[in-house]
């Protein structure tokens, strides 16, 4: 039994069943992927099944799916320049939106900065920034690579990636989408958001840590110069020994959550509504961020003004309660998010900001407890200053 | 019951029960390691007894150690010119021994390839090579890094490196030594090998896949712009999510290899002694690799003249016996090695080098068997010459 509620699911997932008997039979056989004996030739048979099964999610053949150790890996052997297509480099400039994840924003190998494309204030990139950024490239002859997620992970906003790649390949440019967020939690096919380069991770699907992939929407795709190098595996774009218990368990993950979109995405949407309808109406003042935009289902990115997120963080936390406030994952410590910052929301607000990220085993009992105890903390933070103030 | 007799173990090693255990408690706990909340902090517990174990291992303090997906990936980011000692840059030059691994020899992400340093006949780093580089270096006024194995993964010759690390600071540069093959082999300590960056890798000790360590010997020593980059996980050198359950099982098989190396190296030495004598008295024309230096306790790379490694790899294998030919870890496929290539070896007898590497687990009647099924193959390759020539 589970003695605290997780409501961080878009920080890490609980590993399915499915992911860990899959890695289990993995971690119990002995031999390197490359090796060409039949103890190495088991273990690659267990990673070509995986990148069916991974490549299956997105609606691409195995052959375009590159094994790496996580999304952050993955986003940083996608924004380099050194893309080539049919042995031609294809970009020259690089723009990302500014509220991407860090390992986007901060994970180029370029030697310029990019260009940060904007967002509107309920968290949608400005397709206008973009045309106009594209516009500047054509006008120096040349072209980019644009890189744009497909959920944010602190709002849960799905991004237009659609028709920001048909105006980058109007503009001879490719581009990146990191989709570690939006994967396993709504459906889509690589070719219906246009991606040039796509980022998926393991553990925010049910898989485990310690894998992710750069899935290539392009065959003639190739970077002659990988970021891990010495070694001639993943088609020579990724050396080292292939993590196969990881990525069989990856792959594993990726076929349970294709078999369960519908009911993931009811579930836990009918949670978040319950969750959103209670607290909005425990407090007129409370503030969902995004909440214009289409969002991912099981996301809910919320600020009540006064109501500090360290300070509620650390009372959730004493009630055995795990949330995030921003993007929390890299430093350990509450810093206020450039999410929000880039949607216009001012500081004082931003540091009231609060993500409840739900799960697949998330039940209607927990939401109630944590609306139980979030509205019995709100109580006291506000009786606490009329306290003060009288 | 294993049903395949597996002598590969410098590829990868049969994970140890230890190693199982602890990365089995960490699957089944969810939290990522940076989250301040009280999952996270569960699994940044784990994290961190993981890496008191593995610097126990080499004689340093955890705040040494920087985790990472793999060895290549550590010799990747110990392989740049980004290196500062307290702020300042430590090298501008690079060389690397001829027999280092593919992601030593090939992993450096500088712009200009490295020196290579030449190797006697023996196998071992031609000191007299290093002196001459060095002082090259100090002629022109610089100072640089300097990358030698601790031990081969091919022929398990342990390389002079406090020598050459001795040399390397007296001219003012860093060492940085791939002790991946040697570590739970030999016991050893950073301090007596001198080395300011240490390579580890978990899989060749026991633990799992998706593990390696970067160990610093210096706290001065920092990488300001790392390999994988935009998050702040270990003190910002190695951004993404902590891969907790693999860090565990490597921390839990450092400290095993640790607990157990005179019985170890005492073990495996008895088995590869026989096996050594057996075959030189079958065969008047085999050639040990590296016999008159100190080698690895578990490694015999050999070569029967007239015997192809191919040959015999493919013949091994239907009898279920793993062995490797070379270093076979990157491309699957047979190559002539660039190790024995350096030693000087002809194409004609490298293409016949075969490598058994013994582990923990190998037993006499399993060399026995190694023994009846090569001395079979041998007189059968023999035999159908003999038919050819008459």
């Amino acid at each position: 039994m589970r003695s605290r509620l997780y409501l961080d699911h878009n920080a890490t997932t609980p590993l399915r069943a499915e992911a860990r008997d899959a890695m289990l039979a993995a971690m119990d056989q002995c031999g390197a992927a490359s090796s060409i004996h039949g103890d190495g030739r088991g273990m690659r048979k267990r990673l070509e099944a995986a990148r069916q099964q991974v490549a299956a999610l997105v609606g691409v053949q195995g052959k375009n799916v590159v094994f790496c150790a996580s999304a952050t890996e993955a986003n940083n052997m996608a924004l380099t320049l050194g893309w080539q297509r049919d042995g031609k480099p294809v970009a020259r400039r690089m723009a990302v939106s500014a509220v991407e994840h860090a390992s986007v924003l901060n994970g180029t190998h370029a030697s310029d900065p990019p260009v940060l494309l904007s967002v509107g204030a309920e968290g949608a990139v400005d397709i206008a920034h973009v045309k106009a950024v594209l516009a500047r490239w054509r006008a120096e002859g040349t072209a980019g690579l644009v890189s744009v997620m497909l959920a944010n992970n602190e709002t849960g906003v799905i991004q237009p990636v659609a028709e920001i790649a048909a105006l980058v390949h109007e503009a001879g440019g490719i581009l990146h989408c990191d989709a570690a967020q939006a994967a396993g939690k709504i459906p889509f096919f690589l070719k219906d958001i246009g991606a040039d380069l796509l980022t998926l991770s393991s553990h925010k699907i049910g898989g485990p840590l310690g894998a992710g992939a750069l899935v290539l929407g392009n065959d003639a795709l190739h970077l002659p110069h990988p970021l891990i190098r010495g070694g001639g595996q993943e088609k020579g774009m990724r050396a080292g020994t292939e993590n196969v218990p990881a990525i069989a368990g990856f792959g594993a993950a990726a076929e349970a959550a294709q078999h369960c979109f519908g009911v993931f995405g009811g579930h836990v949407l009918a949670l978040r509504s319950e969750l959103e309808l209670r607290l909005r109406a425990s407090s007129p003042d409370l503030v969902v961020f995004g909440e214009g935009r289409e969002r991912l289902p099981n996301t809910l990115n919320f600020a009540e003004p006064g109501m500090p997120a360290e300070t509620a963080l650390i009372a959730l936390d004493l009630e055995g309660i795990s949330v995030s406030s921003g993007s929390a994952c890299s430093s350990g410590k509450v810093k206020v998010s450039h999410v929000l910052t880039a949607m216009g929301v001012t500081p004082a607000l931003a540091s009231c900001a609060l993500r409840v990220s739900l799960g697949r085993e998330t039940t209607f009992q927990e939401i109630e407890f944590f609306i139980a105890v979030w509205t019995r903390l709100r109580k006291n933070i506000h009786d606490r200053k009329q306290g003060r103030a009288a």
